[in-house]
């Protein structure tokens, strides 16, 4: 990165700023027009996890929701990079039992749950973890639902080459409106292939997810049944104390919001037919949501106060201070007439 | 922060960077000599659990440890930020028991372990943590044991006006050479209160450490007996898979190193009579540690490799990228012949 971004989020202590972090974001509509920006908008950025809805759109197109009868639930899983909760599993393990498959055709590896709680609760029990834990097993089922459903072999389905990769990789060149020939690639930490664009094809694929009558024919439906699964079940696609699943629940279904790994963030908003990305220099996850209020708010959402400028509280619960957005970075940015 | 603090650290993915840390740093000799430093050093920087070594200071130089019996073992958890693994708690416990004082003396908090494995382990044991697991405990520890020694009401010690608390505050100003006076001040995570200061009194406190003749008489010996045992002791100071405890370790009793909250650490370096203090902006401890890896290599001390070009694996196990200094950051940096 040779260009220096703009400090969107400030984290305060005692009356002070503490840490201070910087980024890059953009508001696009659908028909492509900028209508806000910060930062360095050219550099190649890994959408990690934010690209997991185009990950699934593939699968959404291919007719095998109907085919295998998946419910909205798991569609909305399939969106998700998930705590690992109780149900997160369960819709898991039914999804996993309608492909026809069992646990070892994960290829998206092991991890303890994400919510600490969750973890506790596992371990409590003498439980292990397995790939269902994982926070992207709903991705890994939308792949191998995807190649079920087309009658491709499921090994390898994380391999780049792979037929289910590589229509990924094309739907995300049609509704990104890009080219990932000479992407830098990188396998995500699931292994699962992400390529990096940048940070305005990303914004603009996610304006025409909010508007798929922009999206190419093929994925349009496909768009509107993940849109409408997740806005439904937002807690499939985070869980407990989560920004995507709180602030998504709050917002009704005006508003599809995915985090990415190293402080990606997106947004789709139907009503204006705009499209979010934020990526955070830092990679802090906490300062891209607090990002991402900041410009749902200057757009007319409202956010709640938990997530708009966040409470810091030490270990005795006292307030130390908070995470806010810089208060210049948003200032020319306001919902149009 | 009014300036733009120098790339210092790289995130790589897949061949690209995909985040950045930005920081500040310096390298200060006991006599208050810079040898080398990067970005804005004067403004107030918290040193959070940075500075337990000067808040365990007061109580070394009081005769507490000879009066209360204290082990080297006791003397380095003063200055940790532990993992709450079992060696910490035990030794947490006979400290207390030394004390004459059960654990609702602690006026920390309580959290699960911060070292995942002693966190499962405690769960699958059907434990839950107490005030010893707090990564905090050793420096509360000490606190109390000042207080005890001394004969103080321990009840509020974490409090500002209490005269631990002014004892450490004094400690601070008389090691560091600075006034806390306007300092901003807050709560730290377990509540003993943390003065801001600008970094370049942090390093030369740390410097003071390295060459305790350059300290106020009253705390020479202490500071010795600190140093000896932290670094007879690295894994007190931190536990397993941590960079103080590991690198401390490797480097023999060359090095006294200490992570604070929000991207801060320091070094205390005896052989050259040098202390380093550095503050990622973003917050990042992670990032503060190759820095620091990056720094102690151009002094002349052999790091291990895991922590100078840190490995990124994913859930697979399979590398993805590094954590790594940038190329110019350090370059200006050498061992003064």
């Amino acid at each position: 990165m040779e260009k220096t971004n703009p400090v969107l989020v400030e984290v305060t202590r005692g009356g002070a700023v503490e840490s201070e972090h910087r980024g890059r974001a953009l508001v696009v509509s659908s028909d492509g027009d900028r209508l806000w920006s910060t930062g360095d908008l050219d550099t190649a950025t890994y959408p990690r996890s934010a690209i997991k809805a185009f990950q699934a759109l593939p699968m959404a197109a291919s007719g095998a929701i109907e085919a295998l009868g998946l419910t909205d639930e798991e569609l909305s899983l399939c969106c998700a990079s998930h705590n690992g909760e109780p149900r997160h599993t369960q819709v898991a393990n039914g999804f996993l039992a309608k492909l026809g498959l069992a646990e070892p055709a994960f290829e998206c590896g092991t991890h303890w749950p994400m919510d600490q709680n969750a973890l506790i609760d596992l371990a409590w029990h003498h439980h292990k973890p397995d790939a269902r834990h994982n926070n992207c097993s709903g991705k890994h089922l939308g792949m191998l639902a995807l190649a079920v459903h087309q009658g491709w072999d499921t090994q390898g389905y994380v391999q780049p080459e792979h037929p289910v990769q590589q229509a990924i990789r094309s739907c995300i060149e049609a509704c990104c409106d890009t080219r990932l020939d000479d992407a830098p690639l990188s396998p995500d930490g699931c292994t699962a292939p992400t390529w990096a664009m940048p940070l305005h094809r990303l914004a603009l694929g996610f304006a025409r997810f909010a508007d798929p009558s922009r999206l190419p024919e093929l994925y349009q439906e496909g768009a509107r049944r993940l849109y409408t699964a997740a806005v439904k079940h937002p807690f499939m696609v985070a869980g407990t104390d989560r920004y995507c699943s709180e602030v998504m629940a709050a917002l009704g279904d005006a508003a599809f919001l995915k985090v990415g790994a190293e402080g990606v963030y997106i947004a789709s908003l139907p009503e204006l037919k705009l499209g979010v990305a934020i990526k955070m220099d830092s990679g802090s996850a906490p300062a891209a949501e607090v990002a991402m209020s900041a410009i749902l708010e200057r757009l007319g959402y409202t956010v709640p106060e938990k997530w708009r400028a966040v409470e810091l509280r030490n270990r005795n619960d006292l307030l130390t201070g908070h995470l806010r957005a810089a208060d210049s970075a948003f200032s020319d940015l306001s919902r149009k007439p």
